[in-house]
């Protein structure tokens, strides 16, 4: 780890303690740079906001975004105060930064009541039997809206 | 699946359709529904909007999450025109609703260009084993804040 690394690692656990401390959700917190710049913050803001998406990754990824101008994450680091739940950690797949830092484990936010454990033991699973059942129907018209997107030509691809 | 289930999960897939003709984004719809009303919809707007994580089922989460002013979907049933993404399915465990029904399969969706099944290959691996390699540093500095958070008294757990 340089000292860059430290510096906004430590920027990442000091936002999950001040956005705990204000009572905006759980001690979360994550810091996102490219070329030696912030380009997005953000810290667990669930309960206080009624968003269970709010996680200080999803919060910080929007926020980038939005700055950038882009729904890539190019050349980014993504320093987060946690190990990605699996959420987050999808939503990093998909705006596809060049490297994740992180802090505490998926261990020490389950220690801390937070059930990021659980949903990684739950995805791998076959969808009927996770512990929220999920059933499907449909497909075929389901596929034909996906073979239209497939025939589709100015389309943007993400 | 009762006739219910059918209207709803037409009406996702529905969304999914126009969604993508309207150019917001890729070809997913979600409805989600409490006590026979639908309290949020959602389609992909992830090109249009810069936005990453504006998936279907996030952005319904979202919408309903607002409109019942809470951080949970108690008794609610998630409809969504294709089996959620990693992200998604994580949102919907943080947000706890009754069931989940969607149309489409991951399979469906990588064919059609989406990354899903990749990204449900990669969250077992070990973090620095992944595509984007994740690396963690402070871990101790970062389970002082945990500490903090399991000793405060008045906080919303979620």
């Amino acid at each position: 780890m340089n000292r860059d690394d430290e510096h906004y690692l430590r920027q990442a656990i000091a936002l999950a303690r001040t956005g705990m401390e204000r009572g905006d959700g759980g001690p979360f917190g994550c810091v996102i740079v490219k070329d030696g710049q912030v380009v997005g913050t953000g810290n667990n803001r669930v309960t206080s906001t009624n968003d269970p998406t709010a996680h200080a990754e999803v919060v910080a990824i929007r926020a980038a975004c939005a700055r950038l101008g882009s729904f890539q994450l190019d050349g980014c680091t993504v320093y987060t105060s946690c190990e990605p739940c699996p959420m987050c950690l999808g939503a990093l797949y998909w705006a596809r930064p060049a490297r994740i830092v992180y802090a505490a484990t998926r261990a020490d936010a389950a220690d801390a009541g937070f059930d990021d454990s659980l949903i990684y033991e739950e995805l791998p699973l076959d969808p009927a039997e996770r512990r929220y059942p999920m059933e499907h129907h449909l497909r075929e018209e389901a596929q034909q809206v996906f073979a239209a997107w497939k025939a589709m030509g100015d389309k943007v691809k993400y």
